[in-house]
Order: structure tokens, then C-alpha cells, then sequence
């Protein structure tokens, strides 16, 4: 029971038949095709040699399968956490160098490391601080900033930068080398692969071809892509025509090695790390959820955390760059009818069978064709018209976005996501620390309440009821003081205030101490405090403090208990009317401690 | 008109009389006998020569009168900004050293433009993030620290360090040098403070003195401790005694500088000036008004930050080092009686005069002395049973006030405060993260609803109707997706989700995105999402949303409205009834995009 809890795999594993088999292989095999070119194109992206990409597709898809909880999630190499890795390494080493290789298997185990302590400690809702505009946001700057970045195989020049100024300058003061051959090429394919994408799914259709085949023929495009130049490449001799080729990729496996313990080194990299796993997390999880519930099934969001971070332990000690759940992938591996999580144990067989009888290929197949491949893959993650819609419905959301996106576009993806994550609270904080409050006056003839600015209600000069419509705690504490402190200071003959509380939820300690020094301060002034309409809960914890034993005046049942005690004239003045009333002689009534025992 | 809103002291001044006059003047008296022996001390505290301890007293306080709008509030050098000098500055330099005063000068200088900038910008929310548990966890440490710090001078060893650990480890490692000159002075001093603070007063009214009286012999005990063992030191010669003495004070007046231009110096000190900054903004406020509600006046906090921040720049092209508002000598100010910020103008004037009369006398002054009078003034610091309070009031602000102070202490005051500030924010955030949500039945009869766990009501086996009680946004929209989907995994039969949003007060973009998932796949899954309740404001803005034109429900004015439209059996169950009817074979009703005019 227990050990089903941490290693799903034994509990569904027991049910598992032919047929399940059966449709798990076949998408396995679909997945693998689409793998391959996306496993070396990524590792590239990440500045390592292509073989890493391949390694990161065999052990952490074998450690998903057995501790992930989705049927559909294909984990692996993605292009947000390439770029990612890429731009964290470059800090330490040169792309390529085996100090930037040995800090890669790091930075894959440091990842999953911190991914299987969230998910112990159960700190999944650390994501929380990711808001979708600002992961939105980073996500469509993150393709914008990868397409870039691959223009240079595109062109054949050498170009490095980790924002859009350093690395469109790097390619324009180039434009002399551009190799019309590798141009050719990259031209070529991206044109091929948009016109399948677009296009030939209609025409096949249109030619009678099932909806089905249509879809495997389109999902096909890249690998044939991949074939096509691969077989120009040699057939042609391109790499004589300074076309950049793959090259030499290892046939063999990886070895299980312990990545480098240098402490600097894992400190260094704990930042990144955390980014590249929260991230990879949020879009994973996001991915899963919606084709989970595509069949009515659930993942365990905590489970997931420990499964994603066992994959990329798995890719740090199996020579892999770190990994996450990829969109178009596991879509495509849940259309194909993945059935359980085997489906992906099986790809990453399929990735072991590639590496041992292809590589000797693939080391004809063209970077210009790779570059392409990602070109058009990465323009799913752009979504432009997001800004737009953000925008349009909320200020502070498109403000966070557009931060996030131009940050990361100008400056790195770190201060991309941080200043996402960092403006989202504050603003958040902005918009919490000022609620919105009412002072409320008496519907006449009932026992209503409403904002005095709106309606024409009963008042009382010596009574004010405000209405907080928020719960208090330390980002608007202060405001309280503010707002119940001008409202005395505004009106001189004011004896009560009362604060109705059926909006708030919580009370927290800051909120506490600035109901104790509104407290004092209003008598200090002469004028005396109650509460009303204070929540059960709230009313639980307020019971035993000092603020209630120095309460100077009640807490009401309800605002109208409030009302009948305090309102001073029988016949309250109407908003409306501008006549005053001499105030009474009288003095404040006596103060009660608060106690739960407060008029009904 | 617009003067008077930046320069308050052209309001003021108009009315200003003599009778204004002689009070201010009074005050200022009596606060500069107590600041010349605090300005001093604080001085030493912040590793700085004495003499600017009193140049931090003179141009800032001549400034804060211009631009502030408290009339109580003591602006000077205070303990906890000293030590927060102190560790800051320890990065830099040697303390005493040129660069070390020279980095104090733009550290002063700093934190006085991030004032002016936050007062300009309106940014005076940004205190919000420091919450009165961190804030008072920090000061009682900053107490406790600075108490320890100064038993060096009171046994007269040289010790360093800038936690409890270093500061005990280096006293214990030198109980061999011990002056037991010094520890007379030190102790006795010590001893005479404590009997006047906690005795004198009884006694003198004991003796008929009157208590106003009482109470001014009992504030000029420090500045007796300072003459009296200054005259003992001069006197008997103690310096040769190897009792350390404040020595050689330049009687001059500082000249106005510059501060450095060093860039690197500026930005490394960017995040000590911040933090400075805030503290001491948050402590100055709150006194200030705490001090302003006693007189029903009303302080203005963006004026407040201008006017601390111009009394920071005159700190740092005065010679000075930063300052804040003081608690204690804002209380003796204010009940001492001054009338406006000039009593602060005069006490500047009076600190000029002991500058340039006294420094030959308080060259003799014993280091032991102030250190004495230092532990007593922080005394009033040190909240202990504020952390009893606290974390029996609410555990989550507990964590986040004792994690600030025992870092305070072990580690240093930057990493004390900023993970008080981090941890408050992510608990505040994991609270909210998770809000009480309840399914809810009809009260039988009624169109009431209530928590079906709690109460007996009517349910329906194809409809359930949440409840969230809280405004959705980031920091729970996933909690919100998981929620509904866990509901719909519950219960197969299920065909209609309602969410009732009574004490939603905002959508954010984050769980807009999240509703529109939710309306996915649940719509996925076979059923339907509907809202009822909605507020008028979250109406409005979700008018012109794809999740509103996707919506597969209505959106209801009532729960009741939507319990009649969807309850599908007359005589929905009690929950009580364990019996279950067979679903009816209706189809789930037509689907009509949410507007304005939804069924009343």
C-alpha cells in the first residue's frame, strides 16, 4: 500500500495486458520518431554535443515511467529548458567544454534534486508564485529568443548572445559569411515543415487519406526532413560546401557516472536550477492536467514533483542535460493512445535502439535542418495575442507580462522570470494593500446597510460603520490604521466607530496590533472602537487576546445590533439632508470587555 | 498652495507665536541633553568616530523640520540604524577607517534618495512587506544583538563580529584581559541607570516631588552618568588606568561634502541603504503616529518619507551617519510638549552649541559609560513576550517572527530581515494558496445553502455547488483547477459544476486562465460549468472574455436560481438518505453564452 503511494507503476502495473501493451508501443514508436531530431536539436540548443539529448531521452523516461502518475506526459529534452541551461551555464564555461558538459549533468541533478525535496516536503505550492501571464509571458519570449538563436544555423555564421540585441547584433555583423548552401537548406526545410503544418493535412484529406494517416504522415514531416538532407548531406558531400553537419556522435551508451560534487560549482548553480525546475514543473503539470482530464483521470501534483525530479536526477548521472514534460510531444504521444506511463519506458527504448544503429547517419544530417525543426516547433509556444487579451483584462496581469517578456527578450531569461515573478507579487501586494472599504449608512426602515457615497441612507454623526471588503492581514494593516484614523480626524464630533467585518476571513497578527493601536489611538481621541458581523473563525482566535480584553467598546452581532446601540437619535439625519443636530450631552456608554456573551 | 504640499513648514510657520516658541524650546532642551550622550554612543555603535554621532544630529534635524509633518517625531541617530551601519559597512572597509566613514557618508546618502524617490513615486506601499511580526522579531533581536556588542566596552576587551556567536566567542576568548577599571565604571553605570529608570520616580514622589519633576530627574540620569564619570576619569586620571575614553572630538562644525561618487561603492550598498531605509521609515511612522493620534493630528506617511529622506541626504553631505526617527526621545519630545518640527530645529541648534563648547570635556568620557547607557536605552527593544503572543496568536506569523529573529542573531541583521520578509510573504501566499471552500446543499425549504459536511441539506446526485471563500487569483487558481477536477473525478455521475462567488472579490488573469481550463475539461469530461453569485465589478470585467463566450453554463444571479434550473428531481436527496434514485435520461440543457441578462 505504502510503496504504491511512491512508486505508482506497482499498482497499475498489475492490471497491465496486451492491449495495453500494445497501444503503448505503438505510441512509443510515433514519439521516437518525432524524439530524435528534437533530442539533438535541443541539445544543441543548450550549447552541448548532440548525443547529450539522446542520453537525456533513454534513463529519465525509464525513472518517469516508473514513478510519474500521467498516462500521456512525454518527458525528455524541452526547448524552454535547453535555452534555460544554456543561458545558466554560460556563467561557468565555455559552450561545449567539458566544465560546461560537467556542469550540465550538475545542473540536471541539482534540478531534480530540488524537485524530489518539494515534492517530500510537499512544497508544490512554492509554483504558486509563478502567475499564468508572467509563465505565459516568459514562455512566448522564450520561443522568440530560441528562433533567434537558431538563425545563426539557419545562415551558417557563428553567433552567440544570450538576449535578441546581443545576438541579432552578433548575426548582422556577420552577414558577409552567410553560406548560401546551409541557406538553402534551412530555407528549405522550414519552408517544407510550415507547408506540412499548414497545409498538407487538407490536401491529404482532400485526396481521400483517412483524417488518422493524414495526421501520422504530417507528424512524420521533421523525421523526413531529418532523411531527406541527412541523404543530400552525403550523397552531395555537403560538408565540403561549409555546410555544418552534426558530426561524430558516440554509438554507444552512456555510463552511470556521479556528476561533480565541487560545492562552488552547486551553489553557483542553485538559482538556475530552481528557475528550470519550477518552470519545467508548472508546464508540465499543466500539459498532464489537460489531457488527464481529457479521460476523466487525475494526477497527483506531489507525486509528479518527486517523478519529474527522479527523471532529472536520472539525466544528471546518465549523461543527460535536464528535462521536463514536453507539450507537442505528450500531445501527440496521448492522440497516438499511450495508455499508461510504459509508453514512455518504451520510447526511451526506442531512443537506445536509435543511438545504437543511426548515429553513423545522423552524423551527415545538417544543423541547418535541425534549427528548422526547432524554428517551427517553438512557434506553438508563441502567443502573441495573450498581451493583448492579458492587457485588455487586467492592468497589473499585462504589466507583469509585458515585463517578463521584455526582460527576457533584452536582458537574460533569469531577470526575465525573476522580475516576472517579483512585479506579479508586488503588484498583487499593490492591489491587496488598499481594499476596498465603504462607510455604510442605514437603508431606511430595514436593518440593511449601504455605501453612503451610493445610496441615500440614515447616518449618525457620532457613529461611523466602515466596511472593509477584504481580509486584513500585513499588506493592508496599515492602510486600516490610515483609513479609520483619517475618517476620526475628519469628522471631530465622531464618539464610535464601528468596523463590520463579514468580508474578512482572516486576521493576522500584523492586522491585530493595528486594530490594538487603532484601538488606543482612537481613544486617545476620545472616541471608542467595535467590531461587528466578525466571522466565527475570526471571532475563535481574537477570543484570548489583548486586543479584546482592551476593546473599548462591543463587538455586535450584526451591524444593525450596532446601529440600535450607538446611533445616537432616534431619527438619524438622511445623507441627503444637510441639517445638523446639536450633539447630545451625553457621555460614551460604558465598555464591556468583548466576550462572545456581546449583545444577539 | 503647491509649496505648502512639499515644504510643510511654510503652512506652519505662518501661525507660529511665542507661545509655540517657548514649548518647542523647552523640548528641545531636554531631548538634547538626552541625544548628546545617544549621539555618541551610536556613533562608537556604528564603528564611526564619535564626532559624527553629533554631525548626524545637526543638518538632519534642521531638514526633517522643513519637510516633516510630525510634530513629535525625534529624528537623529538611533541604535537599530547603527547596527545596521556597523554590518553593512564591515563588507567595505575597516571601521574607522577613511573609506569606512566614507561609505557611512554615502550610505546615509543613499538610503536618503531611496526615501525621496519612494515619496516622489508614491511607492510608500513597499513597506507593506515588512509585517509587525518580522518588524518587531527584528527590532527585539537588533536589541538583544546591540546589548551584546556593547559588553566589549563595559569589560574593556576588543571584540568583533556581527552575530551572537562571533560577538560571544570573541568576548570569551579574552576573560583574561578584563579591565577591571572599565567593569566598575561599566557596572556602575549599569546599576545607577536600572535604579533610576525602574526606582527614582517612586522614590523622588515618595519625597513629595511632584511628578513632573519626578519624571525630568529620572530622563537626565544618563547625561548625570556622563558628567559624573567623565569629571571621575579627568579627575583620577583612569585613562592611565587603561579605562578607554572617548578621546580626541573635533570642536568644529562639519564641512558640507560631497559624498564618493564611486559607483561600485553605491550599487554594493544599495541593498543595506534599502533595507535601512525601510526599517527605519516603518519605526519613524509608526511613532510618529502613535504620537500624532494622542493630539487628534494626522501625520502624512509620503510626506514622512520625503522628509526622512532629505534628513538622510543632510546625514550624508553633513558628515553624518543615517538616521531615522528615535521612539524614545520622540516620547520625551512629545511629552516634554513640543509643538512643531522647529523643537527639532532647536535641538540641532543645542547640539551645535555642545559641539562647539563641550568636546575638550567628553574627550574624557569612558567608552564603558555610553556602552552602559546604550544597554539600558535598548532594553525598551527587547519584546520577549511579544513572541509568546504572537505565536500563540497565529503559528504562521510565529515561524516568520522567530525564523527572523534567530537568524538575526546567529547569522546578521540583512539575512534576518530579508528572510522574515521572504518567509512571511510565501506563508501569506500558502495560506491564501489553499482558501476554505465548502460543497454546498439547500437547506431544506429555503433558498438557503450551506456546507454540506456541517449541516443537513438537500443534494442532488448530478449537480454540486461550490463555495470558495476567497478572491481568486495567482495564488490559488491552481488550487482551485485541483478542487473542481478532484469533485468531478469524485462523482461519475455528475453533469453540473456550480461555483458560487459571493467572496470572490477579484479574478485575476491567472485564474481567469484556470477557469477557462476548468470549463475545458470538465466540458471534456461531460459536464457543465456554471457561476452564480458573481459581484457586479468581476461581472464586468469577465463581460468580454473568451471564458465567458467558451462558458458551457450560465452564470446565475442566485444559487437558488441555479439549484431550480438544474436540480434535476423534484425531491433532490437528503444527505442523510443513503438512498440513491437512478439518474434521469435527460440530456445536460442547452448551453447559452453567460451576458448580463441571465436568468434573475
Amino acid at each position: 500500500m505504502n510503496i504504491e503511494r511512491w512508486v505508482p507503476l506497482v499498482g497499475w502495473l498489475r492490471s497491465y495486458n496486451r492491449k495495453l501493451l500494445s497501444r503503448d508501443a505503438l505510441a512509443a514508436v510515433i514519439v521516437t520518431l518525432m524524439l530524435v531530431p528534437q533530442a539533438l536539436a535541443y541539445a544543441l540548443l543548450a550549447g552541448l554535443p548532440a548525443e547529450m539529448g539522446l542520453y537525456a531521452s533513454m534513463l529519465p523516461l525509464v525513472l518517469y515511467a516508473i514513478f510519474g502518475t500521467s498516462a500521456s506526459l512525454a518527458v525528455g529534452p524541452v526547448a524552454v529548458a535547453a535555452l534555460m541551461t544554456a543561458s545558466a551555464l554560460s556563467n561557468f564555461a565555455t559552450p561545449g567544454s567539458p566544465e560546461y558538459i560537467g556542469a550540465a549533468l550538475v545542473l540536471a541533478a541539482l534540478s531534480g534534486l530540488i524537485l524530489i525535496a518539494m515534492g517530500v516536503l510537499r512544497l508544490g505550492f512554492l509554483v504558486n508564485f509563478l502567475s499564468h501571464p508572467v509563465i505565459s509571458g516568459f514562455i512566448t519570449a522564450s520561443g522568440i529568443l530560441i528562433a533567434i538563436s537558431q538563425l545563426k544555423h539557419i545562415v551558417g555564421v557563428e553567433a552567440a548572445g544570450h538576449n535578441v540585441i546581443d545576438l541579432l547584433g552578433s548575426l548582422l555583423s556577420q552577414w558577409q559569411q552567410v553560406n548560401m548552401m546551409t541557406l538553402l537548406i534551412g530555407l528549405g526545410v522550414w519552408g517544407f515543415l510550415l507547408v506540412c503544418r499548414k497545409r498538407l493535412n487538407k490536401w491529404l484529406m482532400a485526396l481521400g487519406v483517412s483524417a488518422g494517416a493524414a495526421g501520422l504522415v504530417v507528424k512524420a514531416a521533421p523525421i523526413s526532413a531529418v532523411i531527406i538532407t541527412t541523404l543530400l548531406a552525403w550523397g552531395l558531400n555537403l560538408q565540403q560546401h561549409g555546410v555544418a553537419v552534426v558530426g561524430f556522435v558516440p554509438s554507444g551508451l552512456p555510463a552511470i557516472t556521479l556528476p561533480s560534487l565541487d560545492q562552488s560549482l552547486w551553489l553557483g548553480l542553485l538559482p538556475a536550477a530552481l528557475l528550470i525546475s519550477l518552470v519545467g514543473f508548472v508546464e508540465s503539470v499543466s500539459v498532464a492536467q489537460t489531457l488527464a482530464a481529457k479521460r476523466r483521470q487525475r494526477i497527483d501534483p506531489n507525486q509528479e514533483l518527486i517523478a519529474l525530479g527522479m527523471a532529472n536526477v536520472g539525466a544528471g548521472v546518465g549523461g543527460g542535460s535536464p528535462v521536463s514534460g514536453g507539450f507537442s510531444r505528450s500531445v501527440v504521444n496521448f492522440e497516438a493512445g499511450a495508455a499508461t506511463p510504459l509508453a514512455g519506458a518504451f520510447t526511451a527504448a526506442g531512443i537506445v535502439l536509435s543511438t545504437l544503429l543511426l548515429t553513423d547517419v545522423l552524423a551527415f544530417l545538417p544543423t541547418a535542418t535541425l534549427a528548422a525543426t526547432i524554428i517551427v516547433a517553438v512557434g506553438t509556444l508563441i502567443d502573441l495575442p495573450a498581451i493583448k487579451r492579458t492587457w485588455q483584462y487586467s492592468r497589473s496581469d499585462g504589466v507583469a507580462m509585458v515585463a517578463t517578456i521584455l526582460l527576457t527578450l533584452l536582458h537574460s531569461v533569469e531577470l526575465g522570470i525573476i522580475s516576472g515573478v517579483v512585479l506579479s507579487l508586488g503588484l498583487h501586494l499593490y492591489r491587496t494593500s488598499q481594499p476596498h472599504s465603504a462607510v455604510v449608512g442605514r437603508v431606511p426602515g430595514t436593518e440593511h446597510f449601504r455605501n453612503v457615497k451610493r445610496h441615500q441612507v440614515e447616518t449618525d454623526e457620532q457613529l461611523a460603520i466602515l466596511r472593509i471588503d477584504e481580509s486584513l492581514y500585513f499588506a493592508n494593516a496599515r492602510y486600516l490604521e490610515d483609513t479609520v484614523m483619517a475618517l476620526a480626524a475628519r469628522s471631530p464630533a465622531l464618539k464610535h466607530i464601528v468596523l463590520t467585518c463579514q468580508a474578512v476571513n482572516v486576521i493576522d497578527a500584523s492586522a491585530l496590533e493595528s486594530l490594538e493601536a487603532i484601538n488606543a489611538r482612537l481613544n486617545d481621541a476620545g472616541a471608542t472602537l467595535h467590531l461587528a458581523e466578525v466571522k466565527g473563525p475570526v471571532m475563535d482566535r481574537l477570543q484570548h487576546t489583548d486586543f479584546c480584553r482592551e476593546l473599548t467598546g462591543h463587538v455586535f452581532f450584526t451591524t444593525f445590533d450596532a446601529w440600535q446601540a450607538l446611533a445616537h437619535s432616534a431619527n438619524a439625519h438622511q445623507t441627503a439632508s444637510s441639517a445638523s443636530t446639536p450633539p447630545l450631552p451625553t457621555q460614551p456608554e460604558e465598555t464591556t470587555p468583548c466576550s462572545s456573551d456581546t449583545p444577539k
